[in-house]
């Protein structure tokens, strides 16, 4: 058995991990960290998990952490990862991150983009940007993996396909992405109030949203070519979810079946990216409470753009179900484990 | 490996049905039927199960269908089991009906409530109501059992060990019912229609809805004194969930240890009741997509009343999760198996 | 034209004061008021309102304000208007409390069931219950209106004739509340957090809620007789509205028609209160945005209870609409100046 | 004063007409039309509306209604308008389409789109597209106005000043559009019930929704220069509101001053029109219930796009407002009689 520990337990993210990892038949749930709510139990102030036999929250100790588990997942804010992930990696131990704070390479661009100060530079570079469908193999031997945002693992299993493919003008594309309220975490803000999120639809950091940095190094690392993208993340008035539209400029005609083809030949031996039918419209209570990702193709000979649509269930593939995925890499287990999780409908 | 049919595969019953199935390890889905779909591929209407291996649907035939099969359920709109049940005894099933056609005793109350025709008496005779936590040792030998409506599961999970009790008086009970829109099916009607549904609430069939008779059928049936109730369901503006928030004069001081001690004891080895802390107020979403029914007791001692809230996911307890529960103890296995749900919060 | 000033502008009973008084043909919005905002522009926080020429954010000087404005709308919060207005009183102000301040004439109640120290007893003297269509002759002399509670407006509206009539038994009133969110206010939260409300659906303090005093007090005072009630307010995911369905135990057979003629006739010249039709199901959404009550009565015969049925919105009719149906009053206005608003539907 | 007829009052827009032209000090509400409900009170249908006069639902008979009418405002689906419109328009009286019969002036771009019989091109030929704040001198003089779409209402007030200065390349425009499912009407089908539309996001008509040329006609005819543009829809939990996010890339370099400029003074004599501080992200429901469009813009200077926010309330700017601000233009009325709405928030 797996002896994982969480941080951040307390969180939507860290919930989550709690319901798919209490089902996994190889782990244990070792240990519940907490800075600030040590002693508690995790049913009281969740009583939906009441019958899942948990550990007290436990103060952090990095040191006895790397010794009591094999690898913990840390589901904390930006900015505390950055603290906790060295003291891990020094005392032996591995570290699933969900934050941002080992996703960008360069620190000055976490500057820029996060307002805070970065990782070192020896420790962001230990770091395997966990989008588990392309980077299978850096995850395998990682020791510290950088769980992708929501936004970026929606947009980029959508969009590397051709953006590998070389049929889009690299800059040309545009991504659209509308998410659920829980994207925000479980923080109390005006911006989550329900009366002000209910029935009502919004953008929000037009051409400044910390993703963008992430899509474009993840598509210029894949590609070999330096791409600068448009993104522009909406909040939908619902709780889970996450769906991409991009646009994409193409450069030369191609024709419906080859875009097929071409996403179901780079994802087919990839069990949670469903390629849906040609000119389908996902929509992502279809993969509500799973960890499946269905991309569907459309293409419009009017004005020679190709438009991808990506859906996710945000806590789950876009971050809990994907942190477990990574594990299974890791671990060498099947990377399906305590992941076969069919989405709730309706 | 039980071989299981299902009539009704393209309700949200059914395709509840199919997600808990799909995920049992003694179970194959073997059949689909459907009258007006033959031929259809499942994953067509609900893309979402795509990646599970399902049967085209198939035709109705009695006689077929008790071959080919281990158990039936039928997820049909009531009227249709009347018919089909007795055809598919008859032929050797063993069926789960998920419909009222064979929850009341009585025919004519069933034609007054219902405002069809009833099963003739000698079939109705036969089936064994499924609130499993109260009548398990009959549905262990049951052929057919009549799956408890969403409305009595929670009411009568919530009211019986206080009914049984003798500490409130009988016909004081009212319990006023919250729930999700899913419970209406997925047939269009303008009562469903989003616009009118959406950012509204109103209650409906005040003094009339056919899942009073059900209660005060079971309640009089458990307590040997014959009760009326008062029910009023409302329609709430979410997909899943019924709170029943019920009302009941004490006929004898109580305190609130007594009180949570009856309920705790009473269902101390049932692994899908939750009696939660005295003075806790149980939310919907805290049993979402699972098989859950959690229940918290208050003392009004102002008044007199005990009040009892009682919350389920009426796709899971209040109809397909129930319903494999059933089919568990049928055939002799574990209750719990292919039940092992974690709530998915938020 | 009347020169009002509003303290807690900021909050959701403030602005919707702003929304019905900018469209007040009588009325200018003369000074808005905070004790933190101070030199705030109202459109900086409520985009919304851009359009309306409204006065900076002041701060508060009661002596200033009596001078300044002919009456002074209070949305703060409870506690705030226990100082402020015996000072707007003394120096010579009228006011209309949105807050439960000075809605319960005993002290004790309020400490009781607020847990804060109540206004001194010579001021809630002072105050008027402002139920409009109950008092308004109170209310045409009053200096200090108490503008009612959301809840109890719903409610006393939809019992106080059947109250009155003597035909149910005063204590088996069971009042089960189904209320929006907006009625929390605009204050942030994890009760009012978006993805913890969303589908969801819960009672909250079962037997404590602190307008339960406030609708026994009335209800008492209308009757002459002490009465005790059950009061369950439960939160809808749903912004504005509340319904109201109550239970209460005939002491002698009526019919539908009598109870029908005893709403249209206790309401007949009341331009708010819809009496709807025998066996109708109101819904919130048909009162949206609106002052009105709509009230439908249904009669059980199985059970002997009545079962009224009411709704309004919550921040029109049960705060904000109501308090300016009671300036109106006050000011010898037409009742409806200012409110003449059709519901918006959908 | 004005009398008015609709026809389709039992849809969406002709309630939502109802409630702004009872509100008209300037109109009287003479007729309501229905080919299929005649006899009807539209209070047995819409409770809400019990305390308006109104009419009784009549035939439909031209003729009589151009003689009894002075205006016609028609509310019903594609196809009807086609076929009544000239009838009305021989008999002498004047129209409001809120279809998208007259829109388009092209027949054949109509049956493409449709896949319908588009009306006669002399009848299209005596259309006026009723964009109020760009075409309102032709609106003056118009006997039949062909009220824009929902969409290209938000699309087309955002998109226009940058269109016609030039700055932005014509074809490079990409709108994608979220709206609320009232704009499907108020026909039952399984795309509007609610458990499909809840809780999920999609987009549909990806590449061939009707509205494409309309916006397409608009832009070409407002510049000269023939236009395609990117369009897709998309569904959101919710019942009102279209918020459209536009991306325009730049042709020569502009800074915000100048965009902002540009708006502003393009606006700055359009009540309905207000353009938010540069960089504000506005929302749905800051124009709920109200006739307003709000118009925000970003520039992106690490891609050199500009990014267009624009929202509106679709069942008033997006078509009952906009036809009633198009009737105030008719008759020579002040643009906002009638339409003096606040937004309703929250």
């Amino acid at each position: 058995m797996i002896r994982v520990g969480i941080v951040g337990a307390t969180g939507y993210s860290g919930v989550e991990l709690i319901r798919l990892l209490s089902g996994h038949p190889q782990v244990r749930i070792e240990r519940l960290y907490s800075s600030s709510a040590e002693g508690t139990e995790l049913a009281s102030v969740f009583p939906h998990l009441e019958q899942i036999a948990l550990p007290t929250l436990m103060s952090i100790d990095p040191a006895a952490m790397a010794q009591e588990t094999d690898v913990v997942f840390l589901a904390a804010p930006a900015g505390v990862s950055k603290e906790l992930t060295p003291q891990l990696l020094a005392a032996g131990g591995r570290v699933i991150d969900l934050s941002g704070d080992f996703r960008l390479l360069s620190g000055e661009l976490y500057r820029a983009w996060y307002g805070k100060e970065p990782a070192a530079d020896e420790h962001l570079a230990q770091a395997v940007y966990g989008l588990n469908e392309w980077n299978q193999e850096q995850v395998k031997r990682a020791r510290l993996v950088a769980n992708p945002g929501c936004y970026p693992t929606a947009a980029l299993l959508g969009l590397l396909p051709l953006a590998k493919s070389g049929w889009v003008a690299p800059n040309s594309w545009i991504i659209d992405a509308k998410s659920g309220v829980s994207g925000a975490g479980r923080g109390v803000a005006l911006g989550v109030h329900y009366s002000e999120v209910n029935e009502n639809v919004s953008a929000y950091k037009v051409g400044r949203h910390q993703h963008t940095p992430e899509i474009e190094q993840e598509l210029s690392r894949q590609t070999g070519i330096e791409t600068i993208i448009q993104f522009t993340p909406h909040l939908i008035p619902m709780t889970r979810g996450i769906l991409v539209t991009a646009y994409g400029q193409l450069t030369k005609p191609v024709d419906m079946s080859e875009l097929q083809h071409l996403y179901e030949s780079t994802y087919a031996d990839k069990p949670f990216v469903r390629v849906r039918q040609p000119g389908s419209h996902p929509r992502t209570k279809e993969v509500y409470g799973s960890n499946y990702c269905d991309i569907a193709l459309h293409l419009d000979e009017r004005t020679g753009r190709v438009i991808v649509l990506s859906v996710i269930d945000n806590v789950v593939k876009g971050a809990a179900g994907q942190a477990v995925q990574n594990m299974n890499t890791m671990f060498g287990l099947e990377e399906t484990a305590g992941l076969s999780l069919t989405p709730v409908y309706p």
